[in-house]
């Protein structure tokens, strides 16, 4: 099920990335499961992975190969995660790797490897190797749309941004294309994510480009907290355009912000799709001390399966929320200083129920599918945004059978 | 629904308490939602609270009481938790407590009170006060079983426990009954759980002994991780068996086993009970570096919805629960020294799928009702249980409709 969902815009190619597809069948026979990115000589390339310590095969070869070299090839496989399966499952990936650069006289450390899929089975290494040939055959620059659909699991949509821009008098083209309905709490990283720019900017400051958007965005969504073993998030600048970004550069500023809000609307793309959602809920917690406190407090909200079933029932059950924010462990919360809005609605004032506040007024806002909570806190400056879905029957049903 | 539930035994009156019911009809008319306890002059009583900062007004005037004296009388109510109610629902409490002093000549910070049922809706004062003196009247030792189901909300079932043991050379009588079924992760509390034994205990010594019981019983169980407004558990000790226990007792030992063993069960017994419940699940983590890391990889895998919808569904995922000790957040967890157990099945062994593990062996472990979840860390000596449920349509079902 997804919510209210923006059709996907055009997905522009960008100058210096060419993408095929083909199957290898790793879990159903004729599935398009095999993603091939190929990136233009002289390309930067940055990337941030999950947290998780039981992180995938794929990931810790992807960083250990990162470290060495620029990537020129990006090999993604749904259907299997390659995760839970110890030096087995390294050496897979590096199978994968090698005869992928054997084929395109290239490095293996110039081969980006990615799974993602079910937990804990062997990578079928030869089926993924047969496939490699007809993935490279089929390269060509317009194929971010079957791209987005290729890397897919329990997704039911596929999820991509596409933008344009005038910077420094060129035309500037960023796309991206994610994936991942559940397992979501990304950490440091979503899901699977692909964004390119044809900008030239160097490595370091492509970095932090990237985890300022990331920290904005993908590490500011949640379906259920649980954090996935394969989380990538990659950015990738070809320099095809003409235009170079660095440090102080005009117009870095406005590229920075395009990036971020590409990246916001992609996370967003992601809990729209949080398997089971009904409802679209922005959770904005302001006035606090610092940020962390108040992502402590929103994800408190966003993850307490109390309040998210009586989103999924539209019931305005509001001492949930207040009950979820009294157990985020801030010290010293004064009670008294903080609110809580729906929407518009006041339904928490200085602590307690609102005057104002009318259970119609409650039930218009829960009605809808799309729900703004807002608490202030009366303690500071600072504020975040964390994005999450509601708990249906539908979450408990897709992964009570997933599997089987 | 009800995990495979032991039949609650006979639970005997302890000597110097006396527990009256009425109804007050504070949520449907004829519901026997109000239970008094009275405890005989020179009771001693030890309470922990819940830790939210949002904690009930019942919650705040209790607290406050036992400060000033001990208590001679316990006010409950079901049908409303009179939380979120800011100083109209302090002043609320205070009228009940106040009420209840009169009419049986105490001083009023002699009145606990406690409340369960929904948040932030006014308490119905009038109601409770016109129910009194036909709790007075009720007041008898053989009421705790009609006492644990009258503090009952979404429970299916009551709860309680008793012992008798003989101790210095005395007969010792330990009784408790408890509730809840969601909004159950207690923290220093439980929902509401009361406990009283004959034998006289000095109040610091009580505090000391309910402290290490609840730290091990109530504090350790989860249904959704939702920490409620308003989790009491007092422990009361009337003396009136002539047995006296302090700091250095020969039985105090004996005791202190006895008093931690039945905290568990009846912490257990919520569990069992847990909203939409299916499955019953002992997890333990050992070789932890200390019992705190121990409990957050515990309590991580009881709340992660993916491993509890597994549990529903008796699917041997245990790629879910290696991605949630990944994701507890230890420093420097070694993968390699991890080992995990589905009762006597090795699943993962040495950070990988054991290679003795078949899908038929964790099939038949997930198809029972009760199963146990064992985590080596392999750093250290400590270890801990927690004790969950798992995630149902019925636990969507019983939250989505609650209150309406």
């Amino acid at each position: 099920m997804a919510v209210a969902y923006p059709v996907m815009p055009p997905l522009h190619p960008v100058a210096g990335v060419r993408i095929g597809i083909a199957s290898a069948g790793i879990k159903r026979p004729g599935r398009r499961d095999i993603t091939l990115f190929e990136l233009v000589e002289g390309s930067q390339c940055a990337a941030v992975f999950t947290r998780n310590a039981f992180c995938a095969a794929p990931v810790v070869l992807a960083k250990a190969s990162l470290a060495q070299a620029m990537p020129r090839y990006l090999l993604i496989n749904t259907g299997n995660a390659n995760a839970g399966t110890g030096s087995a499952g390294l050496n897979d990936a590096q199978r994968c790797c090698g005869a992928l650069a054997a084929l395109l006289d290239c490095g293996a450390e110039q081969v980006l490897p990615f799974s993602t899929g079910v937990i804990g089975e062997p990578l079928p290494v030869d089926k993924i190797i047969a496939a490699l040939p007809a993935a490279h055959l089929d390269l060509q620059g317009d194929n971010w749309a079957a791209a987005a659909e290729a890397i897919m699991t329990t997704d039911t949509v596929t999820k991509g941004e596409s933008v344009q821009l005038q910077l420094g008098g060129r035309s500037i083209t960023l796309t991206g294309i994610a994936k991942g309905s559940g397992m979501i709490r990304p950490d440091m990283g979503t899901m699977l994510a692909y964004v390119a720019t044809d900008a030239a900017i160097e490595a370091a400051l492509l970095q932090r480009l990237l985890q300022q958007a990331v920290d904005a965005s993908f590490n500011r969504i949640t379906v259920d907290g649980d954090t996935s073993t394969n989380d990538a998030c990659v950015l990738i600048a070809t320099g095809q355009s003409g235009l170079s970004l660095a440090e102080g550069s005009e117009a870095l500023p406005a590229f920075a912000d395009a990036l971020q809000a590409l990246m916001g609307r992609l996370a967003q793309r992601i809990v729209r799709d949080g398997e089971g959602a009904t409802k679209f809920i922005a959770i904005t917690v302001e006035e606090g001390g610092n940020e962390a406190e108040c992502a402590a407090v929103a994800y408190t909200i966003a993850h307490s399966p109390l309040v998210k079933t009586a989103l999924f029932a539209s019931d305005p059950n509001w001492g949930r929320i207040l009950a979820a924010v009294g157990r985020a462990g801030l010290d010293g919360l004064d009670l008294e200083a903080v609110h809580i809005f729906l929407d518009e609605v006041c339904i928490v004032y200085n602590g307690g129920r609102a005057s104002s506040y009318t259970e119609a007024q409650g039930q218009a806002v829960m009605a809808k599918d799309e729900i703004a909570i807002r608490v202030l806190l009366g303690r500071g400056q600072a504020s975040t945004t964390v994005w999450t879905c509601d708990l249906s029957y539908d979450y408990v049903k897709i992964n009570a059978e997933y599997r089987s």
